[in-house]
């Protein structure tokens, strides 16, 4: 890891929500970035942010507070790297824009996900996957770029797999998720529908976990990613928790480990080597518990300032061969966290050089 | 079904905890049992029960409050037919000196479940079981008998499937619960550990619903219980719920059906003949819901008066035939109201004529 | 107490809300009143209720689903008695239209609470405010009328301090709410807002108590409403409970009342003699508990099918002369079955005859 | 304040349960002190700390994990810096025990906070008090001492109330709280008690409030504190919140001051001069929010890392001079961060050097 020789200035589009939010909250004291401006819908434009946004935890920086909220064009926003926590209802035509303007676009937004020449990355788990920027350059005619992070619900399953399937070949996996109200955004989920229950439906996050579960683990063979040849079917759902999305797994190997084996494996995992040493990288990126309880969302969220996945209960499966629990921050990781680890390995590995010239 | 002659006293033990309370609930205006005697632990024995009792929900009826508490005895307790919510650690005993004294014991305990000649039944699903009662008397020499009630959460499952392993011939199951707190009795779950998390694990929980479901879904051959061929894998995990416990699942099958041909199915369910039209049997047994977002644990736990399963999110499944969601109330389907229509369907088919005579 | 001497039509405005729903699941079965029509906003006008609606608690009754949602005009609604669950940004107008349309509109909106000629009623409490109807009519040229509920909050608390207001005479009062979140109705209070938190503010709350209170304890002097010469002060705070709200009152006296004579006062209280036996008129109106932890929201909420207030903690105060507990289901008690209530109270006492005719 | 010459071992009572946890997790890397002892109940004596306890909170620091639990003996435990969070029942005996040995004892426990000769402290209010170590030394003939905690609720309604007590003469307080689980230990609460609920009472609660209250803003004369001449009134409720006790209070004043005015107070209020510097002193002690709907405990609790005491909703009151609403962290705050607070202030003041020589 070489740490970049200057500071790089970037902003936040969308940066009124929940994961806007959480993007200036991680980006405090960011010993590389520099957020200098924040954009959300023309009708915060203008405004101060303070005045703009109603700040969900903790205090809001004095220094962002002061900030006036600009429009979401490449014209208004004049940032290399552009942070993006927009809704998908948006975020298709302004993160084209961005990108065309020469922007390096890191999306939340499930837009771009699945497309052959956009980076779906959680650092980790497939870092090298960064690499597709230059297809899609090439393909777009961009001289920028857009990298997206994965959905919240599948970025703790993969992150849990990713070890497990390099070294025994995953093949099947049930997924049953169970999945903190963040997730949903502010104002999200009403309260009368959440307290003291749990809703079996999430619009959407079945098919967007066992699709982008395949490309994370999947190969790039230095034109495309081949996905990953796992068959998943998953049940997601939505429990009275604020922060953290439970994962409960069952799954099926080429070469099946024992428990103690995946457990070794699980601990001894550090992911895509250039990820080692940037600021945001949990140590370790798995904190394997040993207690039979573990992991809980209110009580390991946290672990690895929210960018650590917690996982628990490896042990064997009368159907497939383990069964495991992994649990990590929808927000940290599975959104905002996710997104900077992205543009600092990024930077890391000199992949917005040509960017920052421009 | 036929309505009895007379009215039967009945009694519940281990009456002072969450499942006892709800047994005299449930019994409040039964139109054929008489709740007459209820008994505890020594320490409350001698007391009346308002005085012995933490009455956790609505008005206790006021001629149990004034009942005194009895010790757990068949000497102290005369009833013919006997109520248990005992705790696993005596109710092994406890009953068999009941069902030695001629009683018929209604377990929810998990002491005799497994065992060949105890049936462990719900109504609907297997009445048919309650003959091997013929073959515990031989066995044990016990002019009574234990019928036993299954864990809470593979009540929810089995009800589910039962109707599709009929029609279809379930071969493998993926069940991953959540589960209200009040499955774990009063005080149970301390708030501290369930406010705003999920807990992936419930002691001896995942072994039962692997173990139990076999059983119900078996079919007696005139002499024995042989197990249904599912291999099931179960993830249990606590969830900040009051009552009712979520189950999805993942099931293969012989002869695999459609989501449709699959709805067709638990719509027009009914369940074991005898079970229609006795007091406690809710109609239907199975509440289908289309909507997407169902069953909602805080919003259907009540359907049928608590007796009634909630299914819904029939789907295809990626890797077995089809998912599903399957919701019902712990308490109430799950473990007293349970017992009571077992107890029920004693009566309205003649099964304890001897035990009237007693 | 009279039964009509037949059916009256009725009509639910704003039907598609969380009051909405309360009036529909109330009004099923009703022994006077046959719901006719609903109507809601122009965006479901013309739609079916099942369609329009997101049914939040039960089973939507199968006679209101296929009523076609008609607009909030007296043009097109046409039952003589019209339930108003409106926003107070519309009731406004709306109600009004009504009233000069011949029709007796009883609302749940602050609009109208707080003007001269309006009655403002909790029928044990105030029933005979309901006069206040003829000089409405003279004054507005209306041949219908309009007549109020109270806020929810206040109603727990007036409906507490009437027995002891006319046996003592209060003069002040400190109240301290912890409301439910339905109170806010749906989507209303965000999950992220009150998962695990108190917020000690409700908009325009305060105020509202404050007010209130004193025209439902003041006097029908046979012209208008002689305010209760009370003082009050209020905190009124949000809580993670789906249903009740809880108040907490110190309360001063003319002639200060032992904790035991306040209890006897409450114990005996009948109210309003109009309203003993009407339909929806609980029995007791007031649940006095003696339990030192009571009143509860989850366990006491439904007391009185949720028409009955639950008291406890009556006690000495340091300051004033008495504390206590009040709490009641906000949603029936304190909205739509209050307004029931008040209907039954109109046609009980004859009051609506004139209306039958037109 | 002058940082100590030396490092000081120190020991936890009651190290296993909620408090004593807290303990530990507050000593971690203290600048002062070193944890060198843990001790419990029989139970747990002679087992590792990791071993004997079931660890709530992120993880147990491993050099703690290791330690041996001893048993709460002043033989056993040789620490001068004696920290306890033991229960009533057992901290009488034992506290004196240790002070009877030469240890400074910083109590939880109730049961010497009222004792004329032990200093009950929060340090930025009363401070000063510590001074009466003097005479209890010479009242009991021990050479070490008790110091004690205020009650969680009381401590956070002290710290808003101190201030402008002294500037304005507080004179009477009505209160009423909205407290957290954590107030009760582990387990304390169970789930079905409090998930979707309020409880309100607390046992003993309201009393301790009253009389702490006036002990804390009383006054050290030299010999004796001569409590305040304030009258309280407490209304204690316990609500679905992990941590953060919420208090509304309605006070009288000799001076009654504006809400600017007192805003004014509250903001520059730093308390006891020589708290200043300390390692454990948040600064500012009081955090004053502009917002409508602040504090909130969710969002709040971790002011100040848990010490400061958040305030809102400053404003007229109607029967009084000021309504407000205060929040603070029961468990750091109310607990364990206060007794290491004091602790602070004890060396930095010099009162512990005759300790420090034994």
């Amino acid at each position: 890891m070489t740490a970049p020789t200057h500071r790089w200035p970037v902003a936040v589009l969308g940066a009124t929500g929940a994961v806007g939010q959480a993007f200036i909250r991680l980006l405090e004291g960011h010993p590389w970035f520099d957020l200098v401006e924040v954009a959300a819908s023309e009708r915060s434009a203008g405004k101060s942010y303070a005045s703009a946004t109603r700040w969900l935890e903790g205090a809001l920086p004095s220094a962002v507070a002061a900030l006036e909220v600009k429009a979401c064009t490449p014209e208004q926003v004049k940032a290399p790297i552009v942070f993006s926590a927009l809704d998908s209802s948006v975020a298709g035509e302004v993160e084209a824009a961005f990108a065309a303007a020469g922007r390096l676009v890191l999306s939340n937004a499930k837009n771009y996900r699945m497309e052959s020449d956009v980076p779906l990355v959680i650092p980790e788990v497939n870092g090298d996957h960064l690499a597709l920027l230059t297809q899609q350059r090439a393909n777009r005619g961009w001289p920028g770029g857009i990298v997206t992070n994965a959905n919240c619900a599948v970025t703790v399953a993969a992150m849990a797999l990713a070890p497990l399937h390099t070294a025994f070949g995953v093949t099947k996996v049930f997924i049953t998720t169970m999945q903190a109200v963040s997730g949903a955004g502010y104002p999200g989920v009403p309260s009368l529908d959440i307290l003291g229950n749990v809703i079996p439906y999430i619009g959407d996050e079945e098919p967007k976990i066992e699709t982008e579960l395949v490309k994370l683990l999947g190969t790039y063979n230095g034109e495309t990613i081949v996905a990953a040849p796992i068959v998943t079917s998953a049940h997601a759902n939505r429990v009275a928790v604020e922060h953290g999305h439970t994962v409960c797994m069952s799954v099926a190997f080429e070469r099946a480990p024992t428990p103690d084996q995946a457990l070794e494996t699980l601990r001894a995992w550090k992911g895509f080597a250039a990820v080692q040493g940037l600021p945001s990288a949990p140590v370790p990126a798995l904190v394997v518990r040993d207690e039979l309880d573990r992991p809980q969302a209110r009580r390991d969220v946290n672990a690895g300032n929210g960018m650590a996945v917690t996982i628990g209960r490896v042990r064997a499966d009368n159907l497939f061969d383990l069964r495991l629990v992994a649990m990590a921050h929808n927000v940290v990781r599975g959104a905002a966290g996710g997104s900077i680890l992205n543009a600092e390995l990024l930077v890391a590995t000199g992949q917005l050089d040509g960017l920052a010239a421009s």
